[in-house]
């Protein structure tokens, strides 16, 4: 568990190796063989196994960093990343853009390429996620707004099944943004942690000093001989030597640009998911308040119908076929009977809507 | 309470130890019997009793930690584990793989078999306790999306009530996952307490040094003579002496593995949650959508009974037996009372729908 | 303010004094006799009020520990329990219980009686409050989930003002809980506070060192000689001469078993909660559901209406008196008329039943 | 910004000042006065603007204690206080305390007479805010029950419009309450600033150490010449003199004791935001089951309705005035057709009323 | 990365540097030139960019803090602040006040004018963001109150809408309040980057010690030599050269007040939001409760058409042509069967009223 790391030459399958030259090699190794040589224990490798579905992890071993963030399962030391499922199609382009940067070491033209192999390694695949996630959530924002302002308009099942499968996967997708941020934020909270991300410190200092192997693993626990002193001492006497290029500092700045980028990212989600909860509260009110609507236009056709029976009564009840004395005197009659059952219903009807716009339930 | 371990044989009822060799052995003895061999308190005993129903739980003692977790309830000290009902169909299995593990220590073949006693232990229990947990939640979720998109298809009572018995499901183990998990959360938070977890060695220093039995008693006392270096060169020196392999760096990272492990269950039954309440949402809206649809109908349906209660009105009065002057220039009469009739309902029926259609209030 | 406690005589209305041989005394002195006794402050005093129904609060003062929890509102000191309201039904256990556990200091055949007089105290409120809280629950519960399942077999005012009670006992039990949990941790957080509870050993310290009156009262502000280091050697000096039994380290195992216990008690709280809200939805969703199917069946019935009143139209035409011309080929006309009208009607309603079937309004 | 207090005369409009004698004077400053003879900044005296409508703050400064609690807007020096509004009809009470504690200083009969000045002022300030909120709480808790138990029994616009304003009334009192708690416990969580709350002895001071001046000023910068460990030693000496009646200590306890009473104010209004939550809920479905219950007699008459229809399509088929043959046969025909036409009507309304029993849809 | 601040002259497009005379000047560099001349990483860059729409931050860099305050995106070093889109209509305002406070360096009149040079610009830009966020926030609470009370009133279509349309306006401004009020919030907590944040300091130390250049860098890793001692020392000594004026004191409370005041218009909005939701429910109570009125109304209209239709079916048996034996016995026939169905059918409407007043469903 110490901070050795065991050189010795191995392969698995679906690996890519690629080195602190830019090379990539597909490692032809199984599982047991890539624990061994990156000194990986089987609890932790099985963070990688994309059949396990583990979240978005970023774990800081001994000599190892191990990254399970989203479809980039990786080992990074302090001289090799090694990559799962090289050829899976989101992840061919963190392939090209670690060998370049890996590459860009020797030359030397650029403005961050003093950084040690494993800060840029972590930048690499940091970017490569944040930039996923971003795309994908821009992606869901550009389906999600015409969906919702098209179910305020109409609401109609299509629609709805729509913006519920959209709502399903922005739910996903801030569940992911949401664990990759803890990660990077658990990182930045905890200084130990980030102090023993910086590998090529831990593996540079062995030579100078015999005690210092005890920096990493004895985060918690300090040095026999001399007590906390001793240690910061040592430890300033690595950054000493090494100057400040892979200091804590720079780690901490390249950590918290990315914290920001995904932080924005987890923003839109959010202000999305407040857009559709608001859309659909919305609608509900909307479709409540036209139900209320229908039945205001309901009452005023069963008013209607309720004066026309009584009218059609006062017919049916002269319709029967009992004779009745007052049946002669024609003439006026007629007109009479229709002119005052005509007046009655009328004024039963508006009597009715007079209630109801009394009552305050017709508008 | 000191940390002394009384080396009694004692026996209890239901219980089982298995040894340093992974020997089994049935304890006869009863709880006052068990509490005294293994130091532990009265108020954390109760911890372990299943009529309480406590919820899950790790106890950091001074010789002993003392886990409740979902159904294995168990006693761990740097030489035994005492397993609580092991009997119990899902306590069978962690007997087993507990005896191999334990057992393991001789013959050191494995790649961790350098680990202490109690943290063998540990691994074991929290392994059986996250694969029942993440077993518990896999089944939970292939019966709940598929009563989810059934009860999107139709709502029925008896969807409905499934669905609901699965949230209810859903909510106490989401409980009891979430429980797991901030006991172990609150174990890597906490450095004294893993420091106390590391049972062997507070066991083996006191031959080497007298004064450093108050390491683990005076956690938060530092001892009489020499202040805060005192200790902390005291812990030093036990770990000059055992070695890095027995740390409390392991044991973080063992915790560390498994709460990346439980964190994954609890984010699927977080999703799962989501997804049914956003399933709720949807199916709340559907059924107002269609009710509105069934009242636009019903609205359609009464828009033509007052059609034709005002045409059967006019017939009616017709039907009268009321005679009447110009009852007889009959030939055209009949034709123009139906027509004229017919022609001004259907005009009222069109005006009705044309005004809700205006009103937005037909599709 | 200091750690000296006046032994004064007095007595005080409605208190009883327990004291370390667990003789009750009925205390006849007035308020302002018990603050100047036990040197609370009227700040302080007023948290025991019981006509200002503070939330229960547990308060660590320089010489006495100020405890309102729940029904029990007590002041400990290092030698003396002092008791409000003794003759309440809830408290008469508790006095009996404490009277029994402060006594059994001098008989030492129990397990945990070499435990300090303030923390055996304690322990017995904690247990009293903690069981009290769980009964309360328990008893919500036995009502609650009965209610909650007949309130969804059936819906009636009287079931659902049952369950409306129930949930606000629930919100205000919780509420309670809630409360003691915090205190609870709050005292397990603050590792000051804890040492502050230890009162009798810091009324022991005097005789031996007199600067270390400082380390109760200069809790933040450390002694005028020394500095820090200085504190950490008294501090350690105390325990020499104590031993660990009246440790930190014993106060946190205590407080942890009632923070598990009281913790188990909000879990079902919560459970509840949840399994209220869940039925709520469920209620909900099944009234629309119920809703929408009356609304189907009245379609159905409205379908049949408009076609028997197109029949009707019908054949209130022929009742018309007015001649027709068509009226004397008889003998197939009658049967023709019923016949054709009643096929058309059929059809209609076929029509509008397979229009509604057609866009998935009814079942 | 030092600790040197300006005790310039000068004067403002609506502001009183209070000194240790427990003399009011009304200032007649303007704001440049005031900040200046108080050495405030322009931003920190924006805080006490009654125009800008700041939320309650807590401002802790070199030479003063900015007070923006609800309507008391106070700056308190070491030996006076001052008052904004000192006419305003709710400030009245708090400038007759702050008389006569601030000059009980001198009398020395009371049990907190030795607090430092500014302590007394800041309780007297802390007191009368909890106790106005505690009394607009209790007045809205006895609006509140009774307008929901009203409405509870029958929901009207009006009652619905006036537990609309309670609710809105809650919400706003339950923010002003909680940020008076936040200010609280800020200054609880922060030795700092509970340091700096102690003006006198910052005052009282610097004729003993010249450099003890940076004390108050360097708070987190530890002094120039001996590091941290003099700063302690500083403190402690300050403390040596003055004893401990003006420690931090003290102001931690009566910090506490309004914590806890303002805590109990947030406790109750939080019970009452769920009482109306729950209130809501019961009201929304119980409008909903009558709803259900309303259409369910409804659908009982429209199922008459449509008997009846039937019954009366009968009658009028025989009301056509088309002569058919089996006319004259009469004597049992009138008869036969009445009763078995009401048979037919009378079964299909049972066959209806079953169905929708069977289906459950009426009760 | 060091504290080095290059003094090369270069140019960009969209940037006006403001220096410490208070001059504004046009920079006419790209990207890469201004990257160079602050020292600014690429990474970091980004956040300026308005095109990825990064939120608010704040990144305290070595001789750099960088600014994305909502519209004000700056770069502010111990001499100089460069502002981008300086003709922004929104920027203007700031660039003026910006060149008069920070010109007012030199004259030295006012209250602060003894500020360092990035605090002046830091609390310029802070102010403008406050007042600018203030503002657009009162807007809002202009517009939305009005809204909601006419939503109260009367629901319709276009007042939902524009409801609708101010809470999503309301939820993107509180985001930004929200983002802007972290930013500050984690500055005031963490006590190195408040260190950090003072650049003229650590500019100002080289010439003194040449050791002390590791104090910005070496934050967490303390320096070589001597451990956390000679860092405190260090620091000291900086403050004793350069006073008080320039320290971190100074900074928190600048922070603080205007935490303060982004606090309270975080307030405003969180009211707002709460009172947005108590209408929603509110109008969701009285739009259901004015629905059951509704279908109460319609309840007694079938009534009464149910009443009437039995009426009706009376007549219509006495309106069949079958004859019948009783028909000639008239002269009180046609009175009473008119008076008898016209007193049944009166009952049975009665009796349906008093039947659904029994069961609550009318009022």
């Amino acid at each position: 568990i110490g901070c050795k790391k065991e050189q010795q030459q191995a392969g698995g399958r679906g690996w890519l190796v690629v080195d602190s030259e830019g090379q990539g090699t597909i490692l032809d190794v199984d599982k047991h063989g890539i624990m061994h040589r990156f000194n990986i224990h089987a609890r932790d490798f099985r963070v990688l196994d994309p059949h396990l579905s583990y979240p978005s992890a970023i774990l800081v071993r001994d000599s190892a960093i191990i990254l399970n963030l989203e479809h980039i399962k990786a080992i990074v030391t302090a001289d090799e990343v090694l990559l799962r499922d090289p050829s899976d199609e989101n992840v061919i382009p963190v392939v090209e853009e670690l060998k370049r940067r890996l590459h860009n070491d020797d030359i030397g033209d650029d403005d961050n390429d003093e950084s040690p192999f494993e800060f840029r390694a972590l930048e690499v695949t940091l970017e490569a996620v944040c930039s996923f996630l971003g795309a994908r959530t821009t992606e869901l924002e550009n389906a999600a707004y015409p969906a919702l302002d098209e179910l305020t308009l109409k609401v109609t099942s299509r629609n709805l099944d729509q913006v519920r499968k959209l709502k399903s996967a922005m739910t996903r997708l801030t569940t992911r943004v949401q664990k990759v941020r803890d990660e990077i934020e658990q990182l930045l909270d905890d200084d130990d942690d980030l102090a023993d991300l910086c590998l090529s410190r831990k593996i540079a200092t062995p030579p100078h000093s015999p005690s210092s192997r005890s920096i990493a693993t004895n985060r918690r626990w300090n040095s026999p001989t001399s007590g906390s002193k001793t240690i910061k001492a040592s430890k300033a006497s690595v950054m000493g030597i090494h100057g400040e290029e892979n200091g804590v500092e720079e780690l901490e700045m390249l950590l918290e640009a990315y914290f920001s980028q995904i932080e924005g990212t987890l923003n839109k989600l959010t202000t999305l998911r407040e857009y559709i909860d608001d859309t659909e509260d919305y609608i509900n009110i909307q479709i409540d308040n036209r139900r209320n609507q229908l039945i205001q236009l309901e009452l005023f056709l069963n008013s209607g119908m309720l004066a026309m029976s009584i009218y059609a009564l006062v017919t049916a009840i002269f319709g029967m076929n009992i004779p009745y004395t007052w049946n002669h005197d024609y003439g006026y009659m007629f007109k009479w009977v229709i002119i005052v059952a005509g007046l009655s219903t009328l004024a039963l009807f508006v009597t009715l809507m007079s209630y109801a716009r009394f009552k305050g339930l017709v508008g």
